[in-house]
């Protein structure tokens, strides 16, 4: 009861802006004595500063005024990906402090061997960010797979080769006890920096799906990121579209991956290339798409032709989504956009022959512009979103005797 | 604020049993002059009552004990289907007070030409209960489709030819205004009562699977109902499965709901039978599985190809709610408890084949045993709960002057 307390006095001077203890205990309906007991610790862990005087116009005698202080506390995100390794610092107004993109592949060294130059990057952030005289309080990263939140475990992320990988445990014990760390998939957090700072922030019911090597969607339901039982919701990617199709890396058939990977659209766009693009490791995105896209804009007839494939494979899973999740809006992402004026009119007839009528005229489908980073922006945001939520993460700093 | 505070007394009080003013201030933190406020307004309602005194340990005088008093209000839930109505009130501690269960088809006239029928057999349920010495306060509707819950409005409902029927507003003219009225979807209300009171009550991700004409699934995540942006979420029955398949009800092809329907079994398990029954629309379910059932009990080969063949099928949907919801567990309803003996080994195959292993493992999928009115049963407990949320929706009786 105390920590929802605290959360609701926080939430009420981020929302309502700065007012005094007898205001926030008439808007709250707790009592005084609570009031300035909750006002108290919040003041400790930073979090709430005292400002100028105001008179009470019920008695007539100055009251101090609270507010949130968020502007010395910094929370960061980082994101690991097949191509890149990305940190992100914010302040708790959402200012950037931070940001450093790095070409470290995760899939490049084992999960062990990778972890220390991990970490070194993350230490980076942080002493960059005490020097600023800011403290970090908290850290959420993104990975490309399904996870296991409660106990920081990567359970299965296919593109790094990572198997019940402790990536929460291990950054802990390497930065310390007391900085609160979140492990989550990439795609949920690239949906929560839409829901958040997104054109359609604060729109209730958006999907944002990323295709990169695989396919995966982060759903905001109701204004909460989905995950499912065990962090495997949204696995779109592995739903079946067609019992006799093509093997997955999943293990089974028919998966929607199988038609909108990059891998599919390399085979169906530059069939005598693909081979050997796929075989390179140290490619980018962007390098791998290079000829699909050269020879699109050539007009060459096989390169369109693949580009439209794709695009009804694309259209009919948007169609699964918009069916199964009856979104507002659906934002695509990843190397989607890359390709978007080559796929777009085909995937958009699938959808509308495939979903039901009412729910996709409600849905918008539209490109996503945070770009490749969004998870690790997503990821800053979810570890500032956990302290207004659990305000008792912010240990109390020690002060000189 | 104060209707949140009306609803944490009453949720304190349904939780933790009887307890004092004082106590239920200490526990929330609410000012003792606003609990007192706050009760007053419950037991005008007939929502709580105050019982006998216990001594107040604290200060040594007896204090006056409150507790929830649901006996005396009931609420009630409606299904209407394509071979039956039900009708079901329960008092607020979940006792069943009134049950009824008649032939009538929603399907067997126009909307507007049903209503009629609708409201007898619910003024029939409220002169009963009010028989009684209790009242009704609210009432939650059930119908297999689509509905904008806003609004009361079922926006399409196939299998009844209903699009755009104000069900809420009619019912709501011919009720009165005091009555709080909720239109749902059959599989939403079925799924909150498999979460409510079904042997895996406090499940928090749940699905509840119904086929009969038609498929529809109730979902629930992190314990909430899902309904999507506009009611239509969870429409897995038209998620595109097979994009060379058969063409469906609702103008796509392909659709989950092409395999799993009643008509897809009796054309694959009875195929000389099938046309027959399906253009009898007096006939119940019961009825029109009847020659299946018979056929596979006698070990004919056809009967017994056609449900494998269903079971297939059934298990490559299941697949996909299982990738898509990650819940844990799935719960057929329907007539698929019907079949399952002769469905579930092929259905059991398909659905480990072709969902992600991990997510499997997790996912008991299970027959219903809440039987064909499950969603009145819902209804009932629908409406019980919007009491809790909104104890305000419960009128105050007006007195004798």
């Amino acid at each position: 009861m105390r920590r929802h307390n605290l959360s609701l006095v926080l939430r009420l001077l981020a929302s309502q802006g700065p007012r005094s203890r007898a205001s926030v205990a008439a808007v709250s309906g707790l009592t005084r004595a609570t009031v300035s007991s909750l006002v108290a610790d919040l003041i400790d862990r930073g979090l709430v500063k005292e400002g100028g005087t105001e008179s009470d116009q019920r008695v007539g005698r100055p009251a101090t005024m609270l507010e949130l202080d968020g502007s010395q506390l910094v929370t960061l995100g980082m994101e690991i990906d097949v191509g890149f390794t990305a940190v992100l610092a914010n302040d708790l107004a959402g200012n950037c402090v931070y940001r450093r993109r790095r070409q470290i592949s995760g899939a490049s060294l084992a999960f062990e061997s990778l972890l220390p130059t991990l970490v070194k990057e993350l230490r980076r952030a942080i002493e960059t960010v005490q020097a600023g005289g800011r403290r970090v309080v908290g850290l959420t990263v993104a990975v490309p797979g399904i996870v296991d939140m409660e106990h920081g475990v990567v359970t299965r992320a296919p593109n790094l080769a990572w198997r019940m990988a402790p990536l929460g445990e291990r950054l802990q014990a390497a930065l310390g006890p007391q900085l609160p760390i979140t492990i989550d998939n990439e795609a949920n957090l690239g949906a929560l920096a839409e829901y958040r700072i997104g054109p359609h922030a604060g729109t209730n019911h958006l999907v944002y799906l990323m295709a990169v090597n695989g396919v995966g969607a982060g759903i905001v339901i109701d204004g909460v990121v989905f995950r499912g039982a065990s962090g495997a919701g949204g696995e779109v990617g592995h739903t079946t579209v067609q019992p006799k199709g093509l093997p997955c890396a999943c293990g089974s058939v028919g998966c929607w991956e199988t038609t909108v990977s990059m891998r599919a659209l390399l085979f169906d766009a530059v069939p005598d290339l693909a081979a050997g693009i796929l075989r390179d490791r140290r490619l980018s995105p962007e390098a791998k798409l290079a000829p699909v896209i050269a020879r699109a804009t050539a007009n060459d007839p096989v390169a369109l032709k693949g580009l439209r494939t794709f695009g009804r494979w694309l259209g009919i899973g948007l169609a699964n989504i918009i069916d199964t999740f009856n979104p507002q809006v659906i934002l695509l992402a990843g190397f989607i956009p890359w390709v978007a004026p080559w796929v777009m009119e085909e995937a958009r007839k699938a959808w509308l022959a495939n979903s039901l009528g009412e729910s996709a005229e409600l849905c918008k489908v539209e490109i996503s512009t945070l770009g490749f980073s969004a998870a690790a922006l997503g990821g800053a945001i979810h570890a500032s979103e956990r302290l207004f939520a659990f305000p008792t993460l912010v240990p109390i700093p020690s002060r000189p005797i």
